[in-house]
């Protein structure tokens, strides 16, 4: 079960509304390579993943992209909080604000709403591990691409925490296929599904 | 932030494998009014969610649907991780089976992936507040038919917890429309968006 | 079955071409909160919902939303029907006119096309009577987005009339739960599915 | 607007209660060639679509196609009135029934919700007249499948009046086409988009 | 299987970038009535379709139509390869730069990504060929709309090319149906579905 | 451009009809990590690749899927081509056959149509290049999972096949990405998209 902090992982304090980069912001929210989709990926992934360091590496990092979730709700929460309805007005917010107002709603950029589609828990170890591989990449290439289009300095020094923390991740998954295979030669059941086969 | 504790808010522990169940239950997991959505709708929610106390309970509420969730998933899990193929085929787990194998991937009973479709933040205290009320119900009837299908007491007594805790959830929005009815009409602006017009 | 009357339940006379408005009030027609999840929600209850009145509550409304659905295609047509190539160029209406031209078609306002995911069919009367109040309470908060985002008043005079038609449903659904209630203590199965247990 | 007159527009009288049937049925409800799609596609396409007769005609069969909605609402229904919970196990209906109980919903018979995605309003009237061949004559095979797939004389009968019915649209919007060609043929339009170029 | 050959059909030089312009064209690419939604649903219509020459038929436009996919993909590439960010921002490009960077992604012009939903495989020759006279009108008005809202001559001379051939294939396919009427005819089939039936 | 040549990579030749089995199998026809998003993701990514012999690659294995899906294609036609209707009934076909008797249409084993959704192109080299080592090793599970459902000999033996085709692929796109790797750090920027800064 989780416990929640009042406080966020890193904090997060921007104060110019800006319903233009709100819009492109929204996708690591509810975008197809976005926190959400990650911290479910993890969590979801646990329940069939053999050895218990790794079913603990999938939690660690599946509650920590729950806060991620969070700090990304934040950053958009405060570019849009104080907008005026002119400020909204021709700008690419404006689809979102007719539907949700300004709440946080998880969708992409494009305005569709998060599916799991985006995602995939396939019930094998080492399948999964990759896939975990290339879903740190793809949010690391959002947060790339924020970078690219963001001048704010306030949503950047929070976005480039983000974009490190999926790096530091990327880096633990690797180390964490290094291990599962280790463990499956050992009982000589390389190429298996240890998930299914053990 | 959230902070993981390695215990499920309720025990589960399943002896009997059955695909069948689990194809259902999965429902609970990723369906259209299962605990993924009710914890992304109240965590989502409570940016444009003004009043502390209200901001609170989505918090409070949405964070032990992750614990629900991840209940639910243990339940599926158990349901499924000793089959052997014989015991799959001709189930309606086979198809989610080709998927997914024994993972635990958030889908409908129908197989459909989740999506965000079907919750929404509107971003209006008083519409989200109905929506809510209305999730719980939905969540409350769909453990109702659950209880309808399944006759393994192991599951049911865990089911039966669950469709309890959406009950009391059903109350405490209820007191919560009526405790912000009562702060908009001291401001005297009721039938305004509060979180727009405030 | 339905008879179709050549005239509107409420006048449309627009003048103004206005790809951008159009934009937004499209969420409407096909959105998540719009007319079409309306009418057809309600139309869809019916079939298990016990109780005569309420049934034909549910036909009622249905039908009126029909109209709605009729009326709010007309406003999207008449704001878009006149506009030249060069009107369209460089508005948020120009990805919408790829594919469409000027039809009207059922999309969000993000361009998403309906799903029957947005709505419920629950068949259990108390949760589809609650999930009923709760699309009453969104629909009206589009209509409230619309109108801080529109300042053409013969659009406007028409979105309070539908918007005013929301309230007055969202009442009627409210009395219809108390009706239910009363009929269901009666025969002493409160918080059973009255569909499936009498 | 529309007018609610209570009767079916052919009568449906099933005794014999079918989980299996009423799984497959289904899809002309809320399936991608079903009559949800129907109505809503020649309604829509009415705003665009030039010359009187035309609309008038899209009118008619739209109104017609929501009164068949009707029907196959009241097929399914009445195949799954009186179920009890052991008719239900083991059938492919279970997957529905947990999320919708006895409730009528859209859906495809895979249990994917009805989207606007199956349809299109394409604003030229030559390709929407084109589109509204195909949809009738996947209606008839969808039809046709049905009947392959029962052997109830009930639902046979009204299936049969449906599929002729369809039979009988694809027919009048040929003749529509015939009656557009040569009309634009008049105005020397050929092969223009009258809806834009008129 | 299929044998790449490293040329266009036709060729593609397009100098000026143009990210308005991009976010139009890629529906031609990833969108409802677009060239991969075309290809496939000719490959996959193969299987059940009788009489060879038809198979041909639908192979060889089937094939055709990848390499008109291939055309769109490098016309969208060329109009955003050399951009800048600071040409980027504030268009409608901006949404699907942030998932997609400027890489080529099978996306609706809203953004929404391609489903398998917007065709059909119905198993029936007549109707999967009125499916595909549909198709062809829907794509060739698709590329009316593009010409319409596009001034750049190095894209336009690609458009009516493709334009084209969308003409001719839909001239193609109305001649496969006369000739299945005729082959069916024979057998005296008519209106029976020939796959299943013969 | 492609070029048809009229015959499998690999025979495929099944006698015996097995429904159950086709309804597995169609998900690597249209599932979330079947044929046809493979080749569409590898064919669509090659546009921002850098380096021709990446470019290659991806077109290589790409035009090669492309035969894989033709392949699965023929096994799904092959189980379900002389089925009579006695041997659909009470089978998971029976929900496919409805909508597409036996054509064959790109869908998920579940039956949700294929979305683009389950694919990605991120116009980032490293990223793009990781995300299709993930997609290999769900393809892979995927036949591993049909292997364990399956005991047609004529049916394992093309499974096998394909599998082992995505296990080529798999190495082929680690040494590409060990490529990849090189030539960025020879022009030392490591860490950067080179498709957006080289």
């Amino acid at each position: 079960m989780f416990v929640y902090q009042k406080k966020l992982q890193y904090p997060v304090k921007i104060d110019k509304p800006n319903p233009r980069l709100a819009s492109i912001i929204i996708s690591q929210y509810g975008g197809p390579d976005g926190e959400l989709g990650a911290s479910l990926r993890y969590l979801s992934q646990r329940y069939s993943m053999p050895f218990d360091e790794l079913k603990g590496l999938l939690t660690d990092i599946g509650t920590e992209e729950l806060g991620h979730l969070e700090m990304v709700g934040a950053i958009v929460h405060q570019l849009t909080r104080n907008l005026k309805t002119k400020d909204i007005e021709g700008t690419p917010f404006e689809q979102y604000f007719v539907d949700h107002t300004n709440g946080i709603y998880p969708t992409f950029a494009s305005g569709t709403p998060w599916t799991a589609a985006t995602m995939q828990v396939k019930g094998d170890p080492i399948t999964d591990l990759t896939e975990d591989l290339a879903a740190e990449q793809k949010a690391r290439t959002t947060y790339d691409n924020i970078l690219r289009l963001s001048d704010d300095p306030d949503v950047n020094d929070v976005i480039k925490f983000l974009r490190q923390r999926e790096i530091v991740h990327f880096q633990r998954f690797g180390e964490a296929i290094q291990l599962l295979r280790e463990k499956l030669d050992q009982k000589n059941v390389y190429r298996m599904n240890p998930a299914m086969d053990l």
